[in-house]
């Protein structure tokens, strides 16, 4: 996943930013680099025309992003073959401005437009959940029992393409404008927001003598 | 906002889980406690039939949510008077089980559903956008300068009743079938996620002498 692809994203109407166009990034390997730092995403569908966002896991295998969860979920059976939008976003800092207007926030953003399509292959089903467990859990495929037929057919796994995409990046101290810089008494620059891995907590049924594996415990 | 209101949560159809309701949370206080903890949220909206997610900043008056942005920014105009969808989500931790199956995700998560209505008004204009400021900035209201004219005409203000809501929790360690923990030989638990404030990054045109104040450096 490391691999750099420097294919430019697509530029439609919706997939172009409006607003604080320098924000954008274009090269997919910028796109890739969000999706992969995320934890969980944002799943938005249409329900009945009123949208519905959810919160969902997701692992990605080159451009396509897979997404699971029960068969039975309302939000995925309402996704299957409809549009879909697909956000991940990182927050990194507080930005603290000399006026109100000009506070910020330093975040990664990512969000993807695609149609979502029921992946019931069962090899590419399995490969999908594979690139969600190891995005979500690294390492705990190649040791956790893998799924039964029965739980397969219990997991409903969405494809979307990533084909249209934006990535919107802020960075760096406020933007104040000159007139408030000059003069201005108050504190101004960036709170960073930090994400960090804490100490893993056993299962209080583990078996006697399980240590914490690498994977979880040196977790990056 | 700490007062405590035990008004229960509304039970229309959607704000009704559907998948796992032992882990639905039915207090508005409950509710308030999520928003209040979140950082941004993301911003559900239908454009052209499809949806749109983007993450926003956002505060709190009672059982209002304001969400800001420029009077030109797409989602936004799209959301004046339409329904809409707020989402406020924290991951708490990564739960490792001893099936893939079983792997899931400690969080806290809230779901609004309502129509976002255009403030224009300009005293409760300005108030939710100290609401605004306040949750994700503290102290920067009083220390800031305040929007000129010119600035709060630029700035579109959409607020959002948190009427119809619902909100979902998972806390503690894996659920893992008996016949699976039985033997099993992985380790299974809880890696917890902490987000936590870096150290405050002064901005480089900061003028001389100015030290980071209390509410920056002691935020809570």
């Amino acid at each position: 996943m490391t691999r750099i692809d420097s294919t430019p994203l697509s530029s439609t109407p919706r997939a172009r930013l409006g607003r604080y166009p320098d924000r954008a990034r274009v090269d997919r390997s910028d796109l890739h680099a969000v999706l992969d730092a995320g934890i969980v995403c944002h799943l938005g569908v249409v329900v009945d025309g009123a949208p519905l966002v959810l919160p969902t896991g997701y692992g990605r295998i080159g451009d396509v992003l897979y997404l699971h969860g029960s068969s039975a979920a309302t939000s995925l059976r309402a996704a299957d073959a409809e549009p879909v939008c697909v956000t991940v976003t990182l927050v990194d800092g507080i930005v603290y401005a000399r006026s109100v207007f000009s506070h910020s926030v330093n975040y990664r953003c990512a969000v993807v437009h695609g149609r979502a399509r029921r992946v019931d292959d069962d090899t590419e089903k399995l490969a999908g959940l594979r690139a969600l467990a190891e995005h979500m859990a690294p390492g705990s495929w190649d040791h956790a029992r893998e799924p039964t037929r029965r739980e397969l057919a219990a997991t409903l796994l969405l494809a979307v393409d990533t084909t249209e995409a934006s990535v919107k990046v802020r960075t760096g101290p406020p933007g104040d404008e000159d007139d408030d810089i000059a003069g201005a008494t108050c504190w101004a620059g960036v709170l960073p927001v930090t994400t960090a891995w804490g100490e893993p907590q056993p299962c209080p049924q583990l078996a006697a003598g399980v240590q914490v594996p690498g994977y979880v415990a040196d977790r990056p």
